[in-house]
């Protein structure tokens, strides 16, 4: 980890286009002063945004110079004149760099179903390209905000074949959070050098066990996307074997830390919960079991009021469609156990855990005691100010 | 319908025994005067309360004689000692009433996982049994609440072979309304004259399509239970052909009447909202697609907003695993159509749709064209009341 936020090779810029109310910046644009390896994992929704239909398209084959970015409006249930936007604004930025179109992504999150305003966009172009610069990445994490109240920004250092290099990864979170990615883009940058399959086959593996694994409300969006780019600057050759994988890792690592600031800065969000499901029947149970109880309403509500409620998680098992029997249910919040044999144990116990609940991080452990499978999620509280930004996101 | 709450040969009685915090009326007892023919259904959560155990067992022959309901402690997860409170409170009714306990049902409401205060129960008995009366049902209605603002009562009156008959329901409802019925109690009583093959059939098909279609926030329970018991004072002699249907029908309609007030009074709920998904592609598509959109976080925040925000009722579409193409979906809010193929109709549509979104009822339809099956459910939105209601629940 590291405070420097820039990449060899990478440069940002972001501006104030008004497509945000407010003087807020909105547009970001980030560029590879070469041809980078790209990778791209996008929203499982069938309703994709035009920019999610047009950037799939483009980092098909696997290389990439530019990314553009925007919040505010979604682009979104827009039909061809949205697929037609998107592709305008990848043609406008290829244009004032003087690249392809085609190596161009596009991102918007924000807004469902309202028309792009295009002179916005293409009014924002001119001013992202003549003020990119190598530390303006931070910049460009602020813009993709929407209801985040916090840019999100995370790095790693490695060496591969004796070069040093580095993995910075921005991300937007807020709502929407749930398994199969949720409204959030990350953009990651890197210098390493790696062949676009490598990239992607790191990219899908950290995927599954990071954004796939946090929930905020249970909803998924039309425009998740995650790309990554790597432009090779740090001259470390073919990358093999150990260095492959501290790679993959150390980009993992950036993805969870980035994950876990999504589900603090969960819409409304006071508590960051790791929930875990422990000696399943089967990994789909386990699966099942943890998403059932980490998108629970009332298990979430409760975990707002710092209540130890576990008759609520109990009744969220029950209708996870696992094979359990309550007799052997063991629940723990931290290293407080509240629940043995499914018996509550006592108001000593929940008396510790609700202390421990107070806190802003702990996490809460269902042990089934039915086999040998498990499975974590990371989830956060349902709160009165999650109602208050839903309620009021339009107007 | 009618505001006579009485059937002939059925007595009510309600107390308070403490188990609610208050003077509140907690425990309550129905009794028939004669053997009545008896059914139920149950909750399909594989954690089931004690009185759910106990009361499925003492239904299945097919008669009974009284029902004792308790809130403010839902004897669940209480493992063994919960299963012999329950069975003790059906002995000590059967003796107090000079029956068998088996003719005596249980359900209880309310906390998970703390044993049930059985010198309460005890001492309510005599009381109760005391004080039976034929107009007591709605005290009945009062005692089972837990965090429902009002009780809830119906009643239908039909005509077999020339008799006339009346249909009594009562409920409560409130949180965990969900699909596979929620945490909620039912009592049905008639002085009708229906085997109990009978009655069973007429009570699982009216749940199908009135408790098991609606919901407050997608969580189900451990106490679930729907009781009918029909004692056939009224003379009509065996049920058959026009007049089943009749009854059948007047069953549903109290159980419909019964879910509409259960979901307005779902917990903090403001408005009353039928969700309609149309012309899908099979009836298990219509299903999930309306069980997505009606238990969706952010649209039942949207519904509270009044903010007719149908991009996330196209994102909840999309996430919902079903044969959709984007292009032709049409939803409207009650005749304004908000959304024609896949694109929003405009400023003007959505202002009148935010005008009737100010109601405290109004439908929600969703038409995919793509094949011929329809769904509906009856939901509510998500308040800051709601979260308000759920994280203090316990404190």
């Amino acid at each position: 980890m590291t405070n420097d936020y820039t990449v060899q090779g990478f440069k940002a810029a972001a501006v104030v286009a008004g497509l945000k109310k407010g003087d807020a910046l909105d547009v970001a644009l980030i560029v590879s002063d070469r041809e980078a390896a790209a990778a791209g994992v996008f929203t499982t929704n069938k309703v994709k945004a035009a920019p999610v239909i047009l950037s799939e398209r483009h980092v098909e084959n696997g290389k990439a110079r530019a990314i553009i970015a925007n919040a505010g409006n979604a682009n979104a249930c827009t039909g061809d004149p949205g697929l037609n936007d998107a592709r305008r604004t990848a043609e406008l930025v290829g244009r004032g760099l003087g690249i392809s179109p085609e190596d161009v992504l596009v991102a918007s999150t924000g807004v469902i179903g309202e028309q792009l305003d295009m002179r916005l966009i293409a009014g924002a172009i001119p001013g992202l390209t003549k003020t990119l610069a190598l530390d303006a990445v931070p910049l460009a994490a602020q813009a993709i905000m929407t209801t985040d109240s916090f840019p999100k920004i995370s790095s790693f250092e490695g060496r591969a074949g004796g070069h040093a290099y580095r993995i910075l990864g921005i991300a937007k979170g807020a709502g929407m959070i749930m398994p199969d990615m949720a409204t959030m883009l990350c953009f990651i940058l890197s210098d390493i050098s790696i062949n676009s399959d490598d990239l992607k086959r790191a990219l899908l593996s950290s995927v599954e066990t990071t954004f796939n694994c946090i929930s905020v409300d249970g909803d998924t969006s039309t425009n998740d996307t995650v790309l990554a780019m790597a432009n090779g600057l740090a001259g470390n050759g073919d990358l093999r074997g150990e260095d492959y994988d501290i790679f993959a890792e150390g980009l993992r690592n950036v993805m969870w830390d980035l994950s876990k600031m999504i589900v603090r800065d969960g819409e409304g969000a006071t508590k960051l919960v790791s929930v875990e499901v422990k000696n399943t029947f089967s990994p789909s149970d386990a699966l099942r079991a943890v998403r059932t109880v980490a998108n629970s309403s009332l298990v979430k509500t409760a975990l707002y009021g710092q209540d130890p409620n576990w008759g609520r998680i109990m009744a969220a098992l029950g209708r996870a469609e696992i094979e359990m029997r309550e007799d052997r249910v063991d629940i723990w919040i931290d290293d407080v156990q509240i629940v043995a044999k499914g018996l509550g144990r006592g108001a000593e116990a929940e008396k510790l855990a609700a202390e421990i609940m107070t806190r802003n991080e702990f996490s809460l452990t269902v042990d089934l005691n039915e086999g040998g499978y498990h499975d974590r999620m990371l989830t956060c509280d349902l709160t009165h100010e999650y109602v208050t930004i839903n309620a009021d996101y339009r107007t």
